[in-house]
């Protein structure tokens, strides 16, 4: 029906997130998902702009890429949209200084911020930082300021990895908020501002731009609001459930990237 | 303005929470609040019937007795409405083999309770029991029921030890209920039933019961909710900014718990 429909003949770029699209990621390091780095190599070949849009906060940019490249994705720093580059530059412009709530790897992307006597907390996934400690100490943190301001690294739910499901940032979002009577901001998808920041990098805009996503909500529902049409793969995090969402409906499904990127090269 | 309202003279029987009104948990077990001992004893010495509605759930009754015991507190099991038995009667009503997140303390009172192949999961106060590991086990067989059902020992966001605020059970339940998309049935104050309970083993009617807490919502909401008048204490995590709750006006403030008893013993 996609194929019939020919849609894709205007798009002059592709939004893509990496986790359960392009790799399942997992303690080993994760595996590239069968057909996906030699459709990163099509959509290049092909003219198309290229873009990847990831709430990963578990490593710098430059790590994330180093293992994205070791897995065989022809893929160059400047081509990864990340949340933490956002928030550093959100801290700035707002003066504020954050305690940090996120994994190790991640803590040399706010290598320049000033982290002295905060005002803020920024929370990524933390995965095994996410003690019983960490979270007291950022709750008392939040909950003694006169107006708590907290700054989460996306929203998502869990996510996959090779060995099962795994709590994501969102949950202890949702904690913190829940014990400090905040609202969190979001920085990273579905947050509208960040896909203008990965459309503008992209140099495309959202009509002539297609998002490829596992999430239904953070991905798919983020991206349309945005006004570019989305896709949802049937890998990564992906369940069969997901095509009753009460509220999203991606433009299309496609049982994979390699599969979205057929039919998109078809049309063009 | 309370003393003079009168309105006291209608009560048979107090409802008690127990941490920040009778005293301040912590690391070392806790120290009771300057004249909560002496204002136990008056209570009994007027007649005046007694029960304490807790939600803690870090202990059996048995040895919460005890602790409470050794502080001064003329307190017996009896006298003590808990979280824990309340939902062991529930489990057995509906069949339900809990997985238990809960603290190691709390363990024997589901001694009696099934807990092969777990068909729900029972969340308490489990303090370093939060680990990421087991948050993500919990999360990990709600996700994988077909109806996912989590009950909850309380709803509370933070409660107050001698070494600083904690996150309460609340805190993770929400955590959970985000990333599970369900909602929790709790079990504990607020909760109507809860109370309703606690006010059959005090054996008054609520409009002849006074709940006194130093929760402006589970304690104080919960009780108004069920027909009985409340007090809240400026002690234990009482804030200031409590006094401007958008939701929920307790019937009177007062300083502490003795200084409640005065009150009330006048106007009997």
């Amino acid at each position: 029906a996609m194929a019939g429909s020919g849609w894709a003949r205007a798009v002059r770029g592709l939004l893509l997130d990496v986790s359960g699209v392009l790799y399942d990621s997992g303690a080993d390091g994760g595996v590239p998902i069968a057909g996906s780095a030699e459709a990163v190599r099509r959509i290049k070949a092909s003219g198309l702009k290229l873009q990847l849009c990831t709430n990963e906060t578990q490593a710098t940019r430059e790590s994330f890429v180093r293992k994205l490249r070791a897995m065989g994705f022809d893929i160059s720093v400047a081509e990864v949209t990340a949340p933490a580059p956002a928030a550093c530059r959100l801290l700035k412009e707002r003066g504020l200084r954050p305690h940090l709530l996120v994994h190790d790897g991640l803590v040399p992307e706010f290598a320049e911020v000033d982290t002295t006597n905060p005002n803020c907390v920024v929370l990524g996934d933390a995965a095994e930082n996410f003690t019983y400690g960490n979270l007291n100490e950022a709750f008392r943190l939040l909950i003694g300021m006169e107006k708590p301001v907290l700054i989460s690294l996306g929203k998502g739910r869990y996510y996959k990895e090779t060995d099962g499901l795994k709590l994501d940032v969102g949950a202890y979002m949702k904690a913190l908020e829940y014990a400090c009577d905040v609202q969190a901001e979001v920085v990273g998808k579905p947050a509208k501002r960040f896909f203008e920041s990965a459309l503008a990098e992209l140099g495309v805009p959202p009509e002539q731009a297609i998002m490829i996503g596992d999430d239904i909500v953070n991905d798919v529902g983020g991206a349309q609001q945005c006004g570019m049409r989305a896709l949802q793969v049937r890998t990564g995090k992906y369940r069969p459930s997901d095509e009753n969402h009460p509220e999203v409906k991606p433009d299309a499904y496609v049982n994979n990237l390699a599969e979205a990127v057929d039919i998109i090269l078809q049309q063009l």
